[in-house]
Formats: structure tokens, sequence, C-alpha cells
């Protein structure tokens, strides 16, 4: 056993514990309510830095949620590596499909269940801990920065602006983060590229009141049935979306990249079996790995209107509402997006209705090349750890503020994640195997040693 | 001032005071936690009939909501009217647009406000009020039945057989019903014609669980917009509906009876600003009279799925549901339609979902000839009332159970509406005009005189 596997072992529970009480501060950014638990969030996150040994942690306010940030600084000469997390969590509606309460994490099958335990609280506890680790055992050959904010699940909003305002605060070699996922347990990946997203609120108005269905039905359009069927335009029967010009901008990938796509593992029939779907769906002349990896995507997040209660109410209602969000790809400007969308999607409302669109929040696409010197040192880590060179990985989702920090602080960011397809980020019953926990700490600390060995040469 | 018009006048606070009391109910027969109201409503219902005249009324039990029966048989050879109405209501939402609280009736501007103040509480009332008047002035000239039911706004699943099960107490002559509307206040109508319903349920499901819609947006179907694209292929761009056979057997209207319709007097121009649209929308080749009173219709009551809170959550859903409903017209059978939708939308759906389909009521469509004694009775009760003499009108709503009368009783109904079209029932702000309230007590008891006289003959 090395000297870091025996801090682990000796350390583990503690670890744990500290993540639960992460988990157990309901963080959801996106409703405001939750707001006083931001700062709860932030000030844990402060505390944490401090205990596990930066010399500096301090929670910053922006015009939205605040920023943790802490630092330990060994020696100006020396590389430094500025870690990227977030303390907010996602909603964890539909309640009633958890198996147990989403802020009251608990361990069953090898694994935490929670919201949050993977997406981001479990990822970003591991840097913590692993920073811990290097302090204590004195090993650490960088100098580290962290930045937990608090706005991720709603696009970052304000951390772009925060970073252009601590830009000196923030100069690094490059940006770690742990918020994607690997392939397989035993098949590390390193995601080289990243979706944008640009999603709106549209409301779509009929007459200006509920109205009885039977006195009107057939002579006053139904905002719901215009919605459906302005929703269904903006798709073909080819899966291609309807938007002119939506694809002008989109890096067509090389044969030879797809070819090498081609290769990574996928059985389509378990993809299947594990959703319980009987086909795939999407745009033609692409696989289901490219499909979410390179290509842009149109999904309706949510929907609703008229009476949605039990039994059955005859209404004509008066509005229709939609959240629609598109995934982007490198490339594509996600405010160039928006605006498209919203004029394409005004101009297809027919006249017997008012529709509204409402952007709520996007963000650029980014692709990371395998040449970076910080690339191969976290390859290495994982080899060492996983005993298997890791892939690189394009994924389907979205973390808009990678993109920001390129354009504002003019660094490139390594994103080694630890989650797995399973831990069901996002939806209920989300969790993490405490196996990627433990090992996420292990591998982190070798990429600070092979970064720190490649930047001397 | 003759003996009717005195006596409302005498009496005019308690007939308000005892319209509050039922109002105060929250008889909302689609939610069932409002099953012990409904045994409330019915009670009341039958308190009522005893202290306004009958000999004898009781509330009897169905499979569902109870029903209370009430009359007084002057003479067995006289002429019998069988009244019918309803003591359920519509639901309520959306809760925050009402200006005064739904159960809690309030009088402005001359008008009484809240649910059911117009359907059907107030013109059911009106006819237990009128029967009191009759018999307190000794002028009732026939015999009286009253049934009153809790299931009208959820397509009166069990009247039907309680008839049946009591077709010997319900022997009448004709069956009178106050639960449609008039053109103008100034303006009388009769009714001639209902459309009939058919409701259904859908469920659209895709993968198992809601998904990160980076992860697998652009890969795998999304309910909500299969859904969508399933619900915009129901209707073509002409307005017809596209299910096959779904107009086989619709009753054309003549060119003659067409023309006489299009007598109805009716400005598109202060209707279109009522409602506050641009423009109307139907089926191409009918006016908007047309649309709603001789034409099917298509309407989504209710859609949802997916995230519908604040803000914006990326996520695919694994669901996606929406009422549906068509209303029908004379000669095409509510069951079949059902089964034809059922069929039809089922074949529409891609193999990437599943789609279940639960029908949840329906209804024939009705039509009175205007031949009917019983219809020139009332003609003239609301000349004698209104100074002029009343159109016939084909409503585009639906009261089913009028159907299953003519079926399984073998009685015409009249139609004896006194709403307005501004009543916003099944609505936020539902209200009905003290006048119409009084001036329907002063007519109906000329509608027993005149029936009783031409039934001499």
């Amino acid at each position: 056993m090395n000297l870091i596997e025996k801090y682990i072992e000796e350390n583990k529970d503690r670890f744990l514990n500290e993540l639960f009480g992460l988990i157990r501060i309901p963080s959801i950014s996106s409703v405001s309510a939750h707001k006083p638990d931001m700062y709860r969030a932030a000030e844990y996150w402060k505390e944490l830095l401090m205990s596990s040994g930066a010399d500096h942690a301090e929670v910053f306010e922006t015009d939205g949620n605040p920023v943790t940030y802490g630092e330990k600084i060994i020696d100006p000469a020396k590389p430094t590596v500025l870690v990227y997390g977030h303390m907010d969590v996602m909603p964890v509606e539909p309640l009633e499909l958890w198996k147990s309460p989403p802020f009251e994490p608990e361990i069953r099958d090898g694994k935490i269940w929670a919201r949050g335990a993977d997406d981001d609280k479990g990822q970003s506890m591991m840097h913590a801990k692993a920073f811990e680790l290097m302090v204590k055992t004195n090993t650490l050959p960088c100098n580290v920065k962290f930045m937990i904010e608090g706005e991720e699940e709603i696009g970052s909003p304000n951390l772009g602006k925060w970073c252009e305002e601590n830009k000196e605060m923030l100069k690094a070699d490059v940006i770690l983060v742990s918020d994607t996922t690997m392939i397989r347990p035993d098949l590390p990946t390193i995601t080289t590229g990243l979706r944008g997203l640009a999603y709106w609120q549209v409301e779509v108005t009929g007459p200006n009141r509920d109205l009885h269905s039977g006195m009107f039905g057939g002579a006053v359009a139904n905002p719901i049935n215009v919605l459906s069927k302005m929703i269904a335009q903006m798709t073909d029967d080819n899966g291609h979306i309807t938007i002119p010009g939506f694809y002008d901008d989109v890096l067509e990938v090389s044969a030879e990249e797809r070819a090498l796509m081609a290769k990574t593992p996928f059985d389509l029939d378990s993809y299947k079996k594990a959703l319980d779907i009987e086909e795939v769906a999407g745009e033609a002349g692409y696989s289901t790995i490219e499909r979410t990896g390179i290509r842009p995507s149109f999904d309706v997040c949510g929907i609703w209107g008229g009476y949605t209660g039990e039994g059955a109410k005859t209404v004509l209602p008066s509005k229709a509402f939609a959240k629609i969000s598109s995934r982007l790809v490198p490339n594509q400007n996600h405010e160039a997006i928006a605006e498209m969308f919203q004029s394409h999607f005004q101009s297809i409302a027919p006249k017997t209705v008012k529709v509204e669109v409402t952007p709520l929040h996007g963000g650029q696409a980014y692709a990371c090349p395998i040449e970076l010197p910080a690339y191969q040192a976290a390859e290495k880590a994982y080899l060492d750890v996983y005993g298997r060179r890791p892939l690189p990985n394009r994924s389907g989702g979205s973390i808009p503020i990678i993109s920001t920090f390129e354009q504002v602080l003019g660094i490139k960011t390594i994103l080694m994640g630890f989650g797995l397809e399973a831990d069901a980020i996002h939806s209920p019953n989300e969790n993490y195997p405490l196996e990627q926990f433990y090992k996420g700490i292990q591998t982190i600390p070798l990429f600070y040693k092979y970064f720190a060995e490649m930047s001397e040469v």
C-alpha cells in the first residue's frame, strides 16, 4: 500500500462524512427559495478548504449566488492548478420516484444515493480531499487554487464576469475539473469535447381566458394544439433541426475522427435495454455516439397548459408553455442560435395566437486537444490507478463555463471525470459509487505529480 | 305586477340565500376528495325540494355520486314535467385568476360571482323556486318530478343506469332543463342541438427514467417531442381531423338550414375583440357558428411532461401526457369514435416510444325538432317575459345525458337556457346575472301553463 492509498484508507469515513454534510444542504440554484442554502454551501466550502490545508479561503459575492475561492501558494515559480467545481444541484422533482430522500445521503449497494452525490458535490469533494492528502503528506508539487461556484446548473450567468474581475487572482497553468463521466468503471475516459447549450421558455396565448371547449372548440385556436404543431415543425422526418441557418457554423468532423469514434465500445442492445426502449431515434446518417457527441440536438425539457389534474375537464385553455433546449457543438455560437430560434419560432406562429420566447440560458461548446501536456499528465494518472490508458471522449453534456474560462482567462481545462452513466445525474435516485469516489481521490494527486514533472522539463 | 312577479319580488332575497347555500358546497365531481361534498349537495337538494313543496324527496345511491329525486303529483291525468339539473361543478384551477373565492358567492355589478353561479347551480335553482312559486300560489298545472345528479361534469357515467332502474318513477311527458345559454340577454334562444363528446388521456413513455438531455439528447426519442408530433398530425392544414372514418357518420346539414343559421346575429369583430384574438381558426368552408354548431372539433384540454418549475432544468423526460377531447355532432357514435381515436393514435406512434390511450368519458349529440308542442310552449313563455320570440339554436356544448334520456326513457328534452356567454362557465370568475336568475324564475311557470294548455287540446 503506497502513501496515497494509506492516507485514503485511514481517512475514508471522515471524507464521506464531509461529503454528506455538503449534500445535506439543498442548494438548488434554479429555485430562488433556496438562496440561503447557496450561502450555507459557500460557507461550508470555505471551512472545507481551510481545514484541508488552504492558506486562505473566502466567499465572494456576485450578482447571483456566491463563489468560494481558496488557495495554497507553495512557490510562485511552480506551476499552478486551478480547480473548478460547483456546489449547486438540479431540482429533485418528481420526488415520489426517489427511493431515499434526495438530501439525506444513504449508502446502498456500495453507492452513495443523493442529489449531488456525483454532480458535482461528490466529484468536487474528491479534489478537496486529494488536496488535503497532498498537503498532509507533504507531497503537494504545485500551487493550488479552488473556485467553487453556485450557478453551474443554471448556466453560470455570473461567473464569467467574476473571472473577468479576478483575472489576476485566478492566474493558473491549467484548470482541472471533475464534472463528467467515464465510459465504464474499467475504461477511464477524458472528455475532450463538450456540447454547448441554448435554452428557451415559450408561451403561446390563444384567447384571453380559458374557454368552454364546447362553446368555442373548433372555432378558436387552441394554444396547446398550436404549440404542438409549432414544436412538431422544429425537426423534420430525418431528425434535422429546421431553423434556417442552424447548421451553418457546425464544425463537421472528419471521416478519420468519425472512424476513431466508431471504435469506442458501445453496445446498442444493452443501451436500449437499459433505457427500456425498442428503438433509438435521432439524426439520419449518424451513430448514437455521434448524435450526442458531435451533433446538435433539439429537446423539449418541459411542457404544460390547460387542465392537468385528475379526471376529465373540458377546457379550451388560454395558454400553453414549453421549456425548449438545444445542445450545440463546437463553433456554433449560442447567442446567435438563441436569436435564430427566437425569430424562427415567432415566424412560424399562426396569427391566431400570440407567442413569447424568453431565452433562459446558454453556453458555448468546448474542445480540448489531446496534445496538451496537461492532457497527457491526466492520461498517466489514470493509467497508474485504472491500469489502462484512458480514451479521449466527446461528451454530449454542456458545461458552458468551460469555454468561458478559455475566453476570459485564456486557460485550457482538463476534464477528469469519474462519474458513470448509471449515476442518474439530473434524475431521481442520483448516485455515485464509493469506489469511484476513492479512486478519484487516488488519481488526482498523480495528475499533480506528472503535471509538475512535465512543467519542469 | 302580476302574481308571478309579486311572489318573486317578495321572496327574491331568500331565493338568493338558498342558491348561496348550495354554491358554498364545493361539489367538484372530477376530484375524488370532494366525494363528501357530493353527499352534502344531494341532501341540500332534498331539503330544498321538500321546503319548496314536494310531496316526497329522496337521495338515491348510484355506483358513483348520489342523485336527488323529488316529486309532486297533483293529478295522474295531468301532464308530467321532469326537471333535470346537476349539482356538481367543474374544478376551479387556476385559483389565482379568481377575483373572489370560487365557493364564496359575491354580488358585484348585478351578477353573482362563484363556481356554479350559472352552471348549473344557478340555473337549476330557478326550477326549484319556480316550482315553489306555483305550489304556493296554487297555480301548478302539471305533475312535477325533479332529478338532480352529481356527475354531469364528468359525463354522467351512472345516470343512464339509474334511469334504466327507475323508468317507472321517471315517467313524464317532457324533460325540462336549464343548462345552456341565450345568444344575448335581449335575444332568447332555445337550444335545439347539442354536440356529443369523446375524451381521452394519453401517456407517451420514452426512456424508463428522466435522462440528462446532454448525455442522451439527440439519440433517444423525447416523449414530449413525439407527443407534439402526434398531436400535430391529428388535424391537417384545413382544420380537418385526420382520423380515418371520423366524418363518415356526420349528419351533413342542408344548405337551407345553413342559410337559416347564417341569420343568427353574430359579429366577428366583437367576438375576436372579446377573446383578444387577431384571427379565428377552424375547419375550412364553415363559419364560426357552424364550426361550433354543426361540426366536430379536436382540442387538447391539457398537456404536461418534464420540468415545469421555475428556471431552466435540462432534462429529457421519461413521460409526456395529454388530455384530448373531441366534440361530436348528431349521428356520430361516441363509442365508435373513442375506439377510432384509440387505434389511430396508437398506429401513428413511432417505435421509439410506448403509447397508452385511456378513454375518460363520452356522450352522444342531440337534436330537438322545433315542431314539438313542448318546444312551442317554451317559445311562448320566453315571448311573454322577454317580448321576443326565441331563436332555435345549435349549441357547441355537450350534455351527454340528454341523448341518454331519449334512448332510455324515450322522452325529448327542452333546453330552456338562461345563461349568457359572458358567464365564463368552466373558467375562473364564473358569474350569473341576477336579472337572468329572476327572469328564469318568471319564465318557467309560463312554460308549465302553456304546456298544460297544449296538452289538454
